[in-house]
């Protein structure tokens, strides 16, 4: 069964901005010739997170309120208070809560996504960087 | 390796509903020959999410009770104020986090969850709707 | 194509505690004669989960303060107030939503993990367990 490996580098702003990757993953599947099987998404970093998203302006504005609710940016972070130059602790916290990994089923040489589902790369760190990610598909 | 798709069709009545859907993926896995190998269970919404629970009617409580707090259902949701009709922000937002997809390896024909977890359905949104999820199972 | 199944059983203290498990899984690994693939590691149970995380002692103060913070511990939670004995209804949400599976691609016999990245195992429980994890590798 072949198992192919590919690797993404995105430019990332941080501040939970969020690329949509849907086109970049279809072209990777699109490139091998396999009909069936899965395709897992990894992302090398723990302040960045992949997930699946509407993507629409509001949305994008919310997630971004949500993550400053939920886990805001703050010094009092003991990685920020006991890391001098730190003042990421926050983005930590939301990536291991966000997770790394995505695995999606494929058949008819199609990803499954339903009318709104897109993929999404989302960045919770506090300043500029390049991501990267591995794609793997592994199938017939 | 053989690499088996079924597709499950749920109703569901939104506002945090959780159905128990760990027979329909045993069965899956039943009606194939497959000994040893991975399933995923993937969902094609944005507004509804899969993941492991202990199905007990004080937790499916505490679970809606969760989710109000941490997400609350707000019109000022960027999603709801502007797009004119849309009540659903929220939806969206829990979804995102609890997420779309889960993959569950298996041997000697079973599913290894342990004593008291069960795979749920959840939905997030503000009506009743038909879910689809896409079943992969991939194995020898 | 090789699916090579390993049951780990490791000892947590409850209350948050983040045990390290990257090198077990990595040891799994290179017992095996897989060069490329995916990884997949599921925890058999509903108060425990597993994440990539920075091993870094501020973050894992962070990871407890957080948790009490979004889902406090509370005899208010319907699984404790409606199950004489039960004081974990806090485990089982936060279990919830930080999931129970991760898969990790590899190729060239190495997880493709990031410089800061180690996989985690986390227990919400509220006394000392045994955990039970299955660790499948699946490839050629």
């Amino acid at each position: 069964m072949p198992i192919i490996t590919r690797h993404l580098t995105i430019r990332m702003q941080g501040h939970s901005q969020i690329e949509n990757i849907s086109d970049s993953i279809r072209r990777c599947l699109s490139e091998t010739s396999l009909q069936a099987g899965i395709i897992t998404i990894f992302v090398k970093h723990t302040t960045a997170s992949v997930m699946i998203f509407e993507d629409e302006p509001g949305l994008r504005a919310d997630t971004k309120t949500l993550w400053d609710r939920l886990i805001p940016e703050d010094p009092a972070w003991q990685h920020n208070a006991r890391n001098p130059g730190e003042d990421n602790g926050h983005s930590h916290l939301r990536g291991q809560l966000q997770r790394q990994s995505l695995t999606i089923p494929f058949a008819d040489k199609q990803l499954p996504l339903g009318t709104w589902q897109e993929i999404g790369l989302i960045d919770f760190d506090t300043r500029a960087r390049s991501r990267e990610i591995v794609v793997q598909i592994m199938g017939e």
